[in-house]
């Protein structure tokens, strides 16, 4: 039910895990933080010939995994250049803005038309702390602020959902009624033995304290309502103590399903807190490029064939003019997403082509729409996060920044599968107005009123995308299934052409994948260049 | 176990619930949002002279009680003046910079030497998004930003826990732990019919369906451990999908008394996502005291006495210059804590003397260290946030502004009752070498190094404070228990008095509390002139 679950998690029983044992890692470590701690850039005094002519290396798509491999081979001094189908960097770092001008696979053109200062992050969005993101956003002097995944006043709204169906439940509502209806019932299962198997007397004390505790309920083990539901009535000044609802019935809440969306919080990489770049997402891509020196990128560049020889590599492209021209190098690293490269001619061997086509791209589609009054923080208090709902909305997300200004950006949706694909196979004016209607049924008539501008994308439809991320037969959403033979494939490179990109790393679907794989294959290239010269 | 939780919840059963129940209010309705949606703050054309004399109101204490009286009396035209005892606006609202001089009176004098635009808020912190004084920063143009006050990666530290005494678990990790043992428990439960009274047939499928995905146990109903406590090896590039580490033995945390923590995030007033104001917490008062006007407020004006009278009030205070004087007023709203007005030579009743006597101050500190390195971020991943222990430090609090900077302030201790009170008995010097041994055994050597300044606080030691809040006998630390007669005979004025302040409200220990006081006081007060001309 979660949206982006990491699936795969190795169990620490055999390899790694049980050599970490052994080392007494495992068990009472604290879990580890950073993603990356022990990379170590490439250095120009790693090289046989510091002050020998520098190796080119070409590398094609300016994302995340584009940009970031010229930012650590630059490290060392490598002549870089970039190809970039696109006329902007970022790839799916990609944030919209006023004039900002984009025209689907479809042909349905979009023009941007949200108020300065106003923007939408249509790709990536949010960076967990452990994530090497961060690293970057420190290294880079990227400023950062909170982004609020969760939020305990937005909604989860669930149609099919019997008697709660259609009606607006806040997070701390639905959270406070079923963890106390869990706690009276883990309290009466302990109370009438059914656990003593599991539980030693200590045990069961200890568990009974904190049950009562934790689901708020009485002396006597039962739940009956709380505040921590919120108020019905504030506490305020004078005589005004507050006055707290009745909570839901169980079963009610149970037949919701909305508590399959508390686990969401748990995920290792969407916890709270999270963060984004200050301005847009798109700023680790701008500061990238500042980095690297823009001279080096060619935008509008859409390559159209790449041959690997022993000598080198050649990259035939169609320019800005509209005209074929090729560019050579020493070695390539191609971000080109998968299934775009695997239509674009190449020599590569049969086994690279195979493994190309092995990956599924995701849907995936996002709706900004721009209001002229924050009535999500005026009437809702909702302040950041998100709404829950199994109206083909599926996520509706509230802007972390901005608070207590004029106006804002919502998104109306954020969907993926069946969902993204009904509301990208329509226009986007038809995307809006079918967003209007169904979010309606949870703000009610203000979702319609103040609108001002809006836009949508629909990552299946996307030039230079075609998906928002792909997933690996038989693996999880995160990664591919142990052994995978096409994803080990693609680490390799193919003579002189290296793969990189999010999808050849255990991080499918965020920045943080397309960084690491940056950085393994630039490290497998500098050592390539290191030992033969 | 919870620092701050509102105990008092009335329940829905008499009074203004069975009231609401009838207008069909409780249960299926969303919760309650702004603290106070009702208030009309008082106009000039309420008056019936409206271009009359205007009555003079005199205001005690410029924290924010007495300012926002101000600010809202001001709407209706009131002529009023504050004499306030520091040399500044806030009261408990209080932001320590570079240069901040206080005396406790121990007679220890404190200079804060942190550096430029570095900050630590000694008493008030944070806003919750239900509250007014999120109202207030909008209306007032304060801009607001995210305070967390959960962390997944903060940490649980107990000391006299078992087996896991002293070792640092991550919030991640104990609660994942916890939660998959608690649903693993739960299932069994259900599934030897313990709790058929209470489940139905489609109950009992329902919950093990959302069991196993909020404890994420296997189809076994077993919990084996999870990535949501986090990675010992994080997921990466290449062959490097991540390895999660064993699950703690259930007894050893239940032992360890962790799981008291987790109920802190759903306190009403708790839950994430809470706010801050950008550049510290007296942007409040600040911008309190430039809607008002400056020229209003005497600074340095220590109140000796208060006469109410038939014809007015007279107030006499020490000066600046250290001369006592005299200031007059057709009404005075006095915001003077308690346990200090009571102190103070007034002609009020027997009944308001042994009211002000009776709410008990609460001991409260703080510490600031200011440290020249992030190690909380760089080195553990911690990006704002609580770590709780049952060291003597209590909280740790890691900033939630300035990241990724050079420097930054963690709050060494914030902690309560005989905590606050050892660490306030000792002189700064020793608070601060007590916690840095204390920190250590969360954080290891480095909370010792790269200290540059630190600040502490012991509010019961504090001039014009004497304690963090106040708290009534028998009530809880939210407010009084209902029908306190003390309570209610000080939400009465004492002739043209008028008494303020966090104490008269269910929200102790909340700037909300202070701000909703002042507007009942002004309500009054205006109702009066209105009424009496
Ligand atoms: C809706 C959505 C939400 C997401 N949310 C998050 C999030 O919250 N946090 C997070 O960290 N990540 C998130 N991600 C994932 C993140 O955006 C990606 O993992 C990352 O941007 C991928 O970088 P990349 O360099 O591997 O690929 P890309 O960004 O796709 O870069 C590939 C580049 O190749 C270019 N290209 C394609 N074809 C050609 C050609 N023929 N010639 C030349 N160039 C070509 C493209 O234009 C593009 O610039 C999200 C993605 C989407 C779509
Ligand atoms: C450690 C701590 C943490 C807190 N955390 C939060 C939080 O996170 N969020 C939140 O909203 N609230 C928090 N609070 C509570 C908040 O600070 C108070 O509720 C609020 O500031 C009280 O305002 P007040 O005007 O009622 O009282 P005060 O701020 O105490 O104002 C009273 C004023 O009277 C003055 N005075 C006293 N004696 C005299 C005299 N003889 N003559 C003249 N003037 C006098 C004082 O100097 C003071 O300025 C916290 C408080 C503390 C101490």
């Amino acid at each position: 039910m979660t949206r982006r679950r990491v699936l795969s998690a190795v169990g620490a029983t055999g390899g790694v895990g049980a050599l970490l044992r052994a080392m007494g890692v495992l068990g009472f470590a604290p879990t580890a933080g950073a993603q990356d701690p022990a990379y170590r850039a490439p250095r120009l005094s790693d090289l046989r010939q510091p002050r020998g002519p520098r190796k080119r290396v070409l590398v094609i798509g300016a994302g995340v995994a584009g940009l970031a491999s010229v930012y650590e081979l630059r490290k060392a001094g490598y002549d870089c250049v970039v190809l970039e189908a696109r006329n902007r960097p970022g790839g799916r770092v990609w944030t919209v803005r006023k004039g900002t001008v984009e025209t689907d696979v479809d042909g349905h053109t979009q023009l941007a038309r949200f108020a300065p200062g106003q923007y939408m992050n249509a790709g990536a969005s949010r960076i967990a702390p452990d994530m090497v993101t961060l690293d970057y956003c420190r290294e880079l002097g990227v400023p950062i602020e909170a982004f609020s995944a969760q939020n305990a006043n937005a909604y989860y709204v669930y149609e099919d959902g019997g008697s709660l169906s259609g009606k607006p439940v806040r997070h701390r509502t639905g959270k406070a009624d079923m963890y106390g209806y869990m706690a009276e019932l883990l309290t009466k299962a302990t109370n009438r033995g059914a656990l003593d198997q599991e539980l030693t007397e200590a045990d069961r004390e200890l568990l009974l304290d904190f049950l009562r505790d934790w689901g708020d309920i009485d002396t006597s083990g039962e739940y009956t309502g709380s505040e921590r539901r919120g108020f019905v009535v504030p506490p305020g000044a004078g005589e005004r103590p507050g006055v707290v609802g009745d909570p839901f019935p169980l079963s009610d809440l149970l037949e919701s399903g909305l508590g399959f969306r508390f686990s969401d919080e748990f995920d290792p990489f969407e916890a709270m807190p999270l963060f984004q770049p200050v301005g847009g997402m798109d700023r680790i891509a701008r500061a990238l490029v500042d980095a690297i020196g823009e001279h080096r990128i060619t935008y509008d560049a859409v390559v159209q064939s790449i041959t690997t020889s022993g000598a080198g590599v050649a990259v035939v492209f169609r320019g800005p003019d509209g005209r074929s021209r090729t560019e050579r190098a020493d070695y390539c690293i191609c971000t080109i997403p998968p299934q775009i490269l695997k239509k674009i001619p190449t020599n590569f061997s049969k086994a690279v082509r195979n493994a190309l086509a092995a990956p599924v791209p995701v849907r995936a589609g996002k709706l900004g729409i721009q209001y002229g009054r924050r009535w999500w923080e005026e009437d809702d208090r909702i302040y950041g996060g998100t709404t829950y709902t199994d109206l083909d909305l599926t996520l509706v997300e509230y802007p972390s920044w901005g608070f207590h200004g004029k106006r804002g950006i919502i998104h109306g949706f954020y969907n993926f599968d069946a969902e993204a694909e009904r509301y990208g196979d329509l226009s986007p004016a038809a995307r809006l107005s079918r967003a209007l209607s169904q979010g309606e049924k949870i703000h009610g008539p203000k979702f319609r009123r103040d609108v001002e501008a809006s836009f949508s994308v629909a990552w299946q439809k996307t030039r230079y995308s075609m998906g928002g991320w792909t997933t690996w037969p038989g693996g999880s959403e995160s990664g591919p299934r142990p052994g995978d033979p096409n994803y080990a494939r693609l680490l390799r490179p193919e003579g002189r052409v290296y793969f990189a990109g999010d999808h050849l790393s255990h991080m499918n679907g965020w920045t943080a994948g397309a960084f690491l794989s940056a950085r393994k294959v630039v490290g497998d290239l500098h050592a390539r260049v290191v030992a033969t010269g």
